[in-house]
């Protein structure tokens, strides 16, 4: 069943020459210097969250590759998944995620999946459960379309993204990634995979966010270790204006303490304090004319005002974009021969 | 970003020369005298609302003229959508229109969006903010699937369904477009766009109503300047049997009243006296042999009688299928070469 | 508009013959040996409920095939279909399945339909209203995607997969069908077309159930009487060691029981004693290393344990990849040249 097979979890599982090259091949597509095919090839999409960029992107990118493609929504138009192993099913849910692992595996060449943290304890959320079940029972690749530590497919095209402003060599750029407020306690897969990509291309990492928004340990640690290899740095902190002087990237993003997990009453009386987390003119001009980057969806007048992300500085629309050329990177780089 | 773009908005942005020639294309695809290819083309269909004929009329065009199509449901398979601006979205909306409109405008060639009036507000409504979001910020062809205001893609197929029956020359044709029963407030799309394009092609046309349930003065106003401009005519009346008397066409609608709007409960009680306003065998006795058509859905028993949706002057299949022929004159007309 | 149409709504239509040549070419298509085109040919596929493998087979096997297909929700995406004729509308459903029926029928050479029963009552159900009025008004081929009384596409996968195991050649093979537990009472279409198929093929058909749980005397009948044709057997026993004893096959599946039908409370009550209604290794044992079998979603711990359905003897998932396969062959048969 083992065809060699390479999976598509997290950015970390490459190495900086890697991710060069799968961006190198997105921007030809981007440029149309280079055609690649997928043709006769089928990939199957499963959304246990909704979407719209990844969706939208994953299914253009393979359809335009010339591939078929399925897209499936777990619970909605398909069957309730159970995610828990050994157990009697007499509950709600009708299918267990093992039996849709095997079976999708058989009429696909790749599965995509979404499958977010939960949100009630981290210990479970964070060893990815459900993507971890097709990896070892879909019997064919798997691409993280955004699971409970990864979004590796946003982290390749927002690397393209900076590269796109500031060329290849990203060593020693200043990038600030900065929480932000929010009306809900958000998965944490964005700032990880950000914070493990900057780590791996050697930037200049200014990671601000306020006290109880620490990271997980092991994507903290693992960003350390990458870092230092790339020759980077990584610096924390919860002071704003040091955070965010001189820097020429601002990548905000708002979510969840790890300390108030499960905990939403708790975070949001906590959070009272922090609605000036939120990326104005004010922070803008603490940087080197910076440019703003977020991965959207985002709450205008929460995360960001609507002067920054309407403004020149904003890329984010280009990083929406950029998704279709690197993830059609990303299936060649698995499909393609 | 502007590619002298052509978006496809309502009827009354074309002349009656334009549209004959889109639906002579459309005659020509049906009648498989001409074949048309957008192969490399992409288009983004965003469904704000439910749609059985409409999506899968739309899907099949783009597909069956070579080109790619993604369909989404928004606040189902992805993010619910905020469209009120210069907001904080604090609230439950993931996602500002405007940044869902940027980002599909990334992704596609044209953007199709189907967003119906919400009912509360007509101030607000019949200003069709979706629309005009997309058609400000996708930087892409817009093709209005049903707005607050219009239903070009309907009206289009409705005009090559007559032009079948009649000819092509419409002009002084005695056409019914008559108010229903029904019990909910209906949007005013259908009728507004169905009056527009009879006025452009000048056609004898009877609008029966009762009290209370005259359209936008908007609306009206421009069907008249359409009328007089096209030797066509325009009589309105709550009198049923004038309204019906020697009628070649029966064009039936339910919708909700401008007096009542946002005031269901109100509406339903004065509604009580016009359970009489259905399509029956009666009224079509009235006519010149017309043919009855009606957008669809229907509801049976309410708007119109079996016996007469279900006779040999029924037109609403042929109006349902042609939106498909329509629709790819459309699609090429705003994407072909 | 008839066109010598061909539907596919149950297996019992076919003769053995007719359905080994529809294996016979989904096997050459699965060894790729050989290749068929539909292209130039659209399938639409409405599913009144959730759906896995039959949704993502469907949808592979067309565009495999190279035909285009278009996959509608009812009551999701689209609008709430009524199933009941000649009513006045006033409920909440928007449109008329017969009204769907007929506009599908103009976009598409075939239209695939899942429409389970309602479970309240029997004697609505078992007429198949929804397949009814769409093999009536659609004027199209119909394929039955799985109906109150029939799943037709999965006892040809089955069929096919028993094949793979056994030789072409299934006379007088013995295999169970046996009732499970589940916290519901489900559809009997399952079971129906599997004791059909078993039938036509002449196996030796254990058919094993707790009292309570025969099926419809319709399904009973002409199976005895395709025994009968076929030179096969059907043995009806409450006794789980004498059904399973021997057998090559043991087919598990939980249905409602028609004596309780729209009584959901009093059947989970009359279930409490047939919790041991589960396939597992003791049960296994008592057969001539049967292979195990099952459609698919199942609900492990209650329908079967994990040891069996986890060991080299489970075909479940050859079941489900099967379908692609004689899906493909079926749609072929129905709109190939």
């Amino acid at each position: 069943m083992n065809r060699g097979m390479k999976h598509f979890i997290t950015v970390s599982d490459y190495s900086i020459e890697q991710l060069d090259r799968m961006i190198d091949v997105a921007g030809k597509l981007k440029s149309k210097k280079t055609e690649l095919s997928l043709k006769g090839k089928t990939l199957i999409l499963l959304f246990l969250n909704p979407s719209l960029r990844t969706r939208t992107s994953f299914e253009l990118a393979m359809k335009q590759l010339g591939g078929w493609v399925v897209t499936l929504n777990a619970g909605g138009d398909t069957w309730k998944l159970e995610t828990e192993e050994g157990m009697v099913m007499d509950g709600t849910s009708v299918e267990h995620i093992k039996d849709a692992a095997k079976v999708l595996g058989r009429y696909a060449d790749a599965v995509g999946i979404r499958a977010f943290a939960k949100g009630e304890n981290w210990e479970k959320d964070k060893k990815d459960p459900v993507i971890d079940v097709f990896i070892r029972y879909a019997g064919v690749p798997v691409i993280n379309m955004e699971s409970s530590l990864y979004h590796p497919n946003q982290a390749l095209a927002d690397i393209m993204t900076i590269q796109e402003k500031y060329g290849k060599d990203l060593k020693g750029l200043p990038v600030t990634i900065t929480w932000a407020n929010h009306v809900n306690p958000l998965p944490m897969a964005v700032p990880n995979s950000i914070l493990l990509a900057c780590s791996i291309f050697g930037m200049d990492i200014r990671f601000v966010c306020p006290a109880k928004y620490d990271l997980d340990t092991c994507i903290v640690d693992r960003a350390q270790d990458l870092s230092v290899i790339s020759g980077g740095k990584i610096t924390v902190t919860d002071n704003i204006s040091e955070g965010f002087k001189g820097s020429k990237v601002v990548y905000a993003k708002s979510w969840g303490s790890l300390q108030f997990y499960g905990k939403k009453k708790e975070e949001q009386k906590y959070r009272k304090n922090l609605v000036h987390w939120i990326v104005d003119d004010g922070k803008m001009k603490l940087t080197d004319n910076a440019i703003f980057m977020h991965c959207l969806p985002v709450r205008r007048g929460l995360v960001v005002s609507d002067s920054v992300i309407d403004s020149s500085s904003s890329f984010v629309y280009d990083e929406a974009e950029n998704r279709l050329h690197a993830q059609k990177s990303v299936l060649y780089h698995i499909l393609g021969v």
